[in-house]
C-alpha cells in the first residue's frame, strides 16, 4: 500500500522541517564544502576512553555511597524512576556553577533538552487558548516541538539589541486581549541561537518583573551559558528567580556530549489541585515523561553522572578546553569576518553583524536575499554552508541574513569558510 | 507562584496515569509485598560487566569495518543520524530471527519502543477524524502516547480468545460510518500485555485481509515475542505482511535491557506526495523523532549493537537463558495458580484464568471487585501486588479481573505470592 504524504500530520511536511532537510541534503552532497552552517560541538572533543571511564565513575559512586553490585547494575540497566537518578548531581552543579538552588525532586532527566521542550508544552498548554511566547527569531527545536503538538507559538519580535521586556509585556496583553492565554515566555538569555544575543542583567531583572505582572512563567533555555568570551558574571534568570516563575531547560550538549541526550528541566513550582493538595511541577511533567520516552536513558544517564562526578559537579570546571577553544573560534569567526569585509566594503554593501558576547553563532545581514537556492550555488560554486535566518522566523522575515556557526571547526578553516562566503557576496551582490 | 493543576493538559491528570501513579505509590510504601505486578525483566540479568563489554564490542566492529578513532568516538557521543545507526544490524536480526526482509532504511531507532508509539500517532493522525483503533483491554503506553497527541483510541473488544479480526473489520466500518477514519489498528499478536493472549497463524492471516479490506495499517507491537512456552513458530504478522500494510514496533526492553532506552520502527511503507515523489514512511518519521528527542541515545545504540553483534545478530540466541527463566516463571505461576485455587474452589467462587502460551501475564478472573481499594488491603494486610485489569480498559470494564505478572521474580516468591492472593481472595469473597 502506498500512503499520501499531505494525509499524514502537518509537522511531517511543515516547511521548518522541509528547510532543515534541504540542509541536511546539501551537506550530504557537498561534503567538501566548509559547513559554517553546522552548530553542533567540535569532534575532537570526544573520544570513547572518556565515555566508558565515565560510567565506570558513576558505577563507583554508588558503590561509595553504599549500593550493591545488583543495585548499580539495576541502576544501569533496569527501568527507573521516571524523572532519572541523577537530579542529585545536577542540583549540586547548578548550586556550584550557577548559584541557583533547587531540591533534587524538583529535576526532571529528558531525552536531551528537545523532549525537555515537548514536556513542558505539553504540561503547559492544555487548550487551544494556552499559548507560548517565543522571542524571535527562534531555536527551531521549540517550534517544532509546538508544532507536533498544535500549541501555537505567538513570536516577540527581538531589536538589534535582543528582547525588550517591554515588547513581551505587549504582545502578551495583545494575546490575552485576543482570548488567548499567555502560558509562558521562551527564551535563551545566554548567546541565543539563532541571533547570538546575551541579555543585560539589568533586562533580566525587567523580564522578571513583566513576567509577574503578566502572569507568565519564563522558560529558559540555556545550552550555551558557559561559552562566553569572558568571565563576566551572567546571573541566570532562574538565579534571580524568587518567585519560582522561571522554568529552567538544562542541556548537555554541548558541555558534555550530545550522544547521551540527556538534558533537564527544573521545574520547583508548586501546582495546587481542586482539593488543595500540593504537588511539584516537576512530579507532574513526569506523567507526561511516561508517556512518552518513559524515563531517560539510563547509561546516558550514567555517562553525564559519571562526568559531574569527576568534575565536583561544575560544568565550569569540566568544561576548561572546550570554553577555551570556542571562544578562540568565535574570535576567529570575528576577526576572519573583519578581515573578508573590509569596514569601507561593509558600509557601501550594506553588510553588518554584531560582535557576540559568545556562544557558537553570529548573524551576517547581507545585500542580497540569502535563500537555499543561494546556498544552494555556494555550497556547489564557493564550497562554504551557512544557514539562511528566514529558516528561524517562518514569516519570510530574515531573507537577507545569514546565520554562521563556528563551533564544528579549526580556526584555519573558520578563516577559510568566510573568505568564500566573502567572494559569493561580493560576486552575487548588486 | 502557584499553577493550577485542573488547567494542565489531561494527560497529566488523567484517571490511568492516577491509576499507575497510585500503583507505584502503593509498591513504595509496602516493599516488603510481593509484587505480582510489576512486568519489567528479571534484576539478575543485568550486569555492569555486560554493559561495558557491549559498548567495546561496537567500538570494535566500527574499527573492523574500517572506521578511525576520530570517527567512532563521534559515532558514539556526537549527534548522529535522526533514525540511528544500528538499522542495519536490526535489519540482519530480523531476517535471522523472524524472516522479516526489510531494507536498513525502513528502520528508525527510537528512545524505547514508547517513543516509537508516539512517533506513529502522530505521523498518521492529521486531524481528530484520524483514530486508531486498538485490541482492548490494551497496554497503557499506546493510550498514554494517544491522550499526549490528542488521538481518539477506539477499542476493539477481544473475546475470551483473543482479538478477532471480523470484531476488528466491523468496528472500523462503525468508525467510518460515523465519518471518522480508522488509520490503523494496534495489536501485541504475541503474548499481549496485559491478556497474555497469542493470535493463531489462521487469525494472523485473517487481521491481514481484514486490514487491506479496511484499509487499515497494523501496527504490530512485539515486546515479548521471544518469550513463548515452546518453540513452535509464530511468525510475526510483518512476515505475513505482503502488502506492507504492517509497522512493526520492536523493543529491547525485554530481550536486552530497559535502560538502554532503545526500540525501533520497521516502516518500510512508500508514501507519495503530491508531485507524486516517492519516500519511505521511515524518512517522514525521522522529522517527527527530530521533533521529539532529535536522536537516540548514542550510548544506548552503542550497547544494543554491542549486544546484536555479539550474538551474530540474533536476540533468539542471545535469549537463551531468559527464554529458559522466563518459560520456568509462566509454568511457575500457572502451577502455583492450580495449587492455590484447586478446581472445586475456582467453580465454586468462578475464579478463572487462561493457560498463556507466553509472555509475562496471567490474566484472572475473581469473584470481587478488584480496585485499588482492594489493592491496598492486599499490600496492607496479606503483602502482595497485582494490578487491576480495570487500569487497562478505561471504561470501567474489567472491575472483576486481575493481571498477574511473573517476570521480576524468583519461582519460589511467585509461589508465595500466588498464595497470599488466595488468602485474600478466600478472605473477601462472598
Amino acid at each position: 500500500m502506498a500512503l499520501v504524504r499531505e494525509e499524514l500530520h502537518v509537522s511531517v511536511t511543515d516547511p521548518v522541517s522541509a528547510s532543515m532537510n534541504f540542509l541536511n541534503e546539501i551537506a550530504e552532497r557537498f561534503p567538501d564544502a566548509i559547513s559554517l552552517a553546522a552548530g553542533r560541538p567540535y569532534d575532537g572533543f570526544f573520544n570513547e576512553a572518556d565515555l566508558t571511564r565515565f560510567i565506570g565513575v558513576f558505577g563507583d559512586h554508588l558503590r561509595r555511597i553504599g549500593r550493591s553490585e545488583r543495585q548499580v547494575a539495576t541502576t544501569l540497566m533496569q527501568y527507573g524512576r521516571t524523572n532519572g537518578f541523577v537530579g542529585d548531581l545536577i542540583a549540586r552543579l547548578l548550586a556550584t556553577d550557577e548559584d541557583i538552588q533547587v531540591p533534587a525532586d524538583a529535576i526532571a532527566l529528558t531525552t536531551g533538552c528537545q523532549e525537555a521542550m515537548v514536556i513542558v508544552l505539553r504540561a503547559l498548554c492544555a487548550t487551544p487558548r494556552d499559548v507560548i511566547l517565543a522571542a524571535s527569531p527562534c531555536y527551531v527545536g521549540i517550534t517544532g516541538a509546538a508544532r507536533l503538538l498544535g500549541v501555537e507559538i505567538v513570536p516577540v519580535r527581538e531589536g538589534r539589541d535582543g528582547l525588550d521586556p517591554a515588547e513581551v509585556a505587549r504582545v502578551a496583553a495583545e494575546v490575552r486581549a485576543s482570548g488567548r492565554r499567555p502560558r509562558a515566555l521562551y527564551v535563551v538569555p545566554d548567546f541565543a541561537n539563532p541571533s547570538g544575543d546575551c541579555m543585560s542583567v539589568d533586562r533580566r531583572h525587567a523580564l522578571l518583573a513583566v513576567a509577574e505582572d503578566a502572569d507568565l512563567l519564563v522558560l529558559e533555555d540555556d545550552p550555551y551559558g558557559l561559552f562566553g568570551v569572558d568571565d563576566r558574571p551572567r546571573p541566570k534568570l532562574k538565579a534571580l528567580d524568587s518567585d519560582r516563575r522561571v522554568i529552567y531547560l538544562g542541556s548537555f550538549a554541548k558541555t558534555a556530549f550530545p550522544g547521551a541526550r540527556v538534558g533537564f528541566i527544573v521545574a520547583d513550582q508548586v501546582v495546587v489541585d481542586a482539593t488543595g493538595q500540593q504537588t511539584l511541577l516537576a512530579d507532574e511533567l513526569s506523567t507526561i515523561k511516561s508517556m512518552l520516552t518513559v524515563n531517560t536513558s539510563a547509561v546516558g544517564q550514567a555517562a553525564i553522572g559519571g562526568m559531574l562526578i569527576e568534575s565536583g559537579c561544575s560544568l565550569r570546571s569540566a568544561n576548561r578546553d572546550r570554553i577555551a577553544f570556542y571562544r578562540r573560534n568565535l574570535q576567529a569567526l570575528a576577526s576572519a569576518l573583519a578581515m573578508s569585509f573590509p569596514p569601507a566594503e561593509r558600509e557601501r554593501r550594506g553588510i553588518r553583524w554584531s560582535e557576540p558576547a559568545g556562544g557558537f553563532f553570529v548573524v551576517v545581514d547581507v545585500p542580497v536575499v540569502a535563500d537555499i537556492k543561494l546556498l544552494e550555488l555556494s555550497a556547489r560554486e564557493y564550497g562554504v554552508l551557512w544557514t539562511p535566518m528566514a529558516f528561524f522566523y517562518g514569516d519570510g522575515d530574515g531573507d537577507q541574513s545569514i546565520r554562521l556557526s563556528c563551533s564544528a571547526l579549526e580556526p584555519d578553516r573558520i578563516d577559510e569558510g568566510v573568505r568564500r562566503l566573502a567572494r559569493l557576496i561580493a560576486d552575487v551582490s548588486p
